[in-house]
């Protein structure tokens, strides 16, 4: 079997049963209470603003330096945040026949390289260097580009990002006038400093409320930008693709906004033991990875990554992901969004799993 | 004022005070209740299928023939149905630089020409006769298209293709091997026959629950198509550019598929008195106007389409959209979603204003 014959959706449905999922990203604690407790008073079912409901978009105001509502689009996740954002950059209908460019850190989402093409560009990429940027080879790349994706924290590494790294970025962007696009999903889940907000003229912020809140299944998200004339382009293609993001998705992140910070806090001690749980068990299987500093994934290389994902499912129901997926061929992913006791449990048939193969 | 100047979006938020509003296709009925009745007892929050919710597509698949829920891929309203389909087949990224063809009636509902050039492609043209498609010119046109948008019953121009053109061009399509994107959002609001729903092996058929059951802020669409190649890259595009549809959206939506068909007969008669309303009172003024046969716009001629827009809104605080917006020049739209009492109201209005301006 190769690895091209088979891709995240083959372990769809087979969670449960004795199986330990290191695959999905999708967090397993649930949201806070709060964003239920308004379902039952919900009577709403008109269109809302494309951009997004007012209340929620100023609420988003209070959290981003210099913001107005009129700073953010609500979107279908943050997919469809970068979706659009790609969409707008690249003008595939200017007609000039050539391909716009867009430069991607990799390994990478496992989405950006779809994004890219659908929009009608081209990735072009920057390798990363013990999981970061080198911001020699990025600078080296980034010239002729439209736009750039910077992930800190990054799915599929679990790293972060230097500041200064991310300061030279922005300096060279804005010098080139390059497009930033900062893929922030993972704010809220750095366990070595606090986050650090890219800005410049050209920089649109990425956002979601499906991980710092668990909200993934309602598909809230936006993009966070001062320069008003994207914004606006933004709004105009929203209202032919997909007009306003569902209004009672909208609400349950409104009131997510409310929660107090101690709810993201106590989630992120749960998602740091659990970082030093999986770091230190896969390190003890004598295992070459990156220690991860946000975000709840680590990438660590594994011999013959194809035989590693489909033995240890098999023979021992644990789910990982291809590295190769992620633009990392040595490599397998594990998510570690879920429970310390099951999290033991992996290590241990992933550690019977590779003695059998020695 | 130039018309090119002011678009729909000048009149978000002046409703009220007065004013009545022949612009916006909102139904102005509420939602049946059941798809409220569920929302105390939701609990989930964890990404679903991109795909679309399982019951959902099994409860669609008992609504056409020859169907499973394999043949459904539930979207963010029929809008990004659209935005999928038109994407999957427009191969921007193919790079033989020719952009492919997709041919729309005019006039045509106003994203259209937006979501082809989106999409990468160009749209083109076959003038509607008396409101319907003249198969002559739509045959010599479809040759070398791509695809082709119906939409019966049509916004803005209320009109139901005749079965035999719908046949024919079944049938020419098929030969041709050109798809056929039927949008039949208004399927259920048809005043003089059943619908026909178009078959053939490049159909595909874009619906929603945003009209019949009033659920427009919620964004539940989907696509139905027998062409499983189509569904599988749909489905893999979705997976990149938004993900799943939002779950609470869904349940909802489940939830109408099992209202009674009593509740879209009762609508229909409420719908049908408001069209006899208004088609008689603009034909009383004197307009030239097509009569509608579903949906819930009206279309007619109106001498200086801008003077008249404007001046019915700023000195009668009436709201109607430029015919320009959907491709017909010297028309203006009426939208018939409101009430017999403010439709009256509204009229009378316009009657002043017309004999104001004799």
């Amino acid at each position: 079997m190769n690895a091209g014959s088979f891709s995240p959706s083959m372990f769809i449905g087979v969670e449960g049963k004795g199986v330990i999922s290191f695959g999905s990203g999708q967090p397993d604690l649930p949201p806070p209470k709060q964003v239920f407790d308004m379902l039952p008073s919900f009577k709403a079912f008109k269109y809302g603003l494309i951009q997004g409901q007012v209340n929620l978009r100023r609420a988003l105001a209070r959290q981003y330096p210099r913001s107005t509502a009129k700073s953010f689009v609500v979107t279908n996740g943050a997919s469809e945040a970068l979706d659009l954002t790609l969409r707008v950059l690249s003008e595939h209908g200017s007609g000039n026949g050539k391909k716009r460019k867009v430069l991607l850190p990799r390994p990478y989402y496992y989405s950006y390289p779809f994004n890219v093409k659908y929009a009608g560009m081209e990735p072009v990429y920057t390798k990363l260097v013990e999981g970061r940027i080198d911001f020699d080879d990025f600078a080296s790349k980034v010239h002729d580009c439209t736009a750039v994706i910077i992930n800190s924290p990054s799915n599929p590494t679990g790293r972060v990002e230097s500041i200064s790294t991310l300061r030279k970025i922005e300096k060279l962007a804005s010098d080139l006038g390059v497009f930033v696009i900062s893929d922030e999903v993972y704010k809220d889940l750095i366990y070595v400093r606090e986050n650090y907000l890219i800005k410049g003229p050209h920089v649109v912020t990425i956002n979601s409320f499906s991980k710092t809140f668990a909200m993934c299944g309602f598909r809230v998200g936006y993009l966070w930008s001062l320069d008003n004339e994207f914004v606006k382009a933004v709004i105009e293609m929203k209202t032919h693709s997909s007009m306003n993001t569902n209004i009672l998705g909208q609400e349950m992140a409104y009131e997510a906004t409310k929660v107090p910070r101690s709810f993201i806090d106590d989630q992120l001690k749960i998602w740091k033991e659990r970082r030093d749980l999986i770091y230190e068990g896969l390190s003890d299987l004598g295992l070459d990875l990156w220690k991860p500093e946000g975000a709840f994934y680590v990438l660590p290389k594994v011999e013959k990554p194809v035989d590693f994902v489909l033995g240890v499912f098999k023979r021992y129901k644990v789910i990982t992901y291809m590295g190769e997926w992620f633009g990392a061929d040595e490599r397998v992913r594990f998510s570690y969004a879920l429970d310390s006791e099951k999290i033991e449990e992996g290590l241990k048939r992933v550690a019977r799993f590779l003695e059998g193969r020695k």
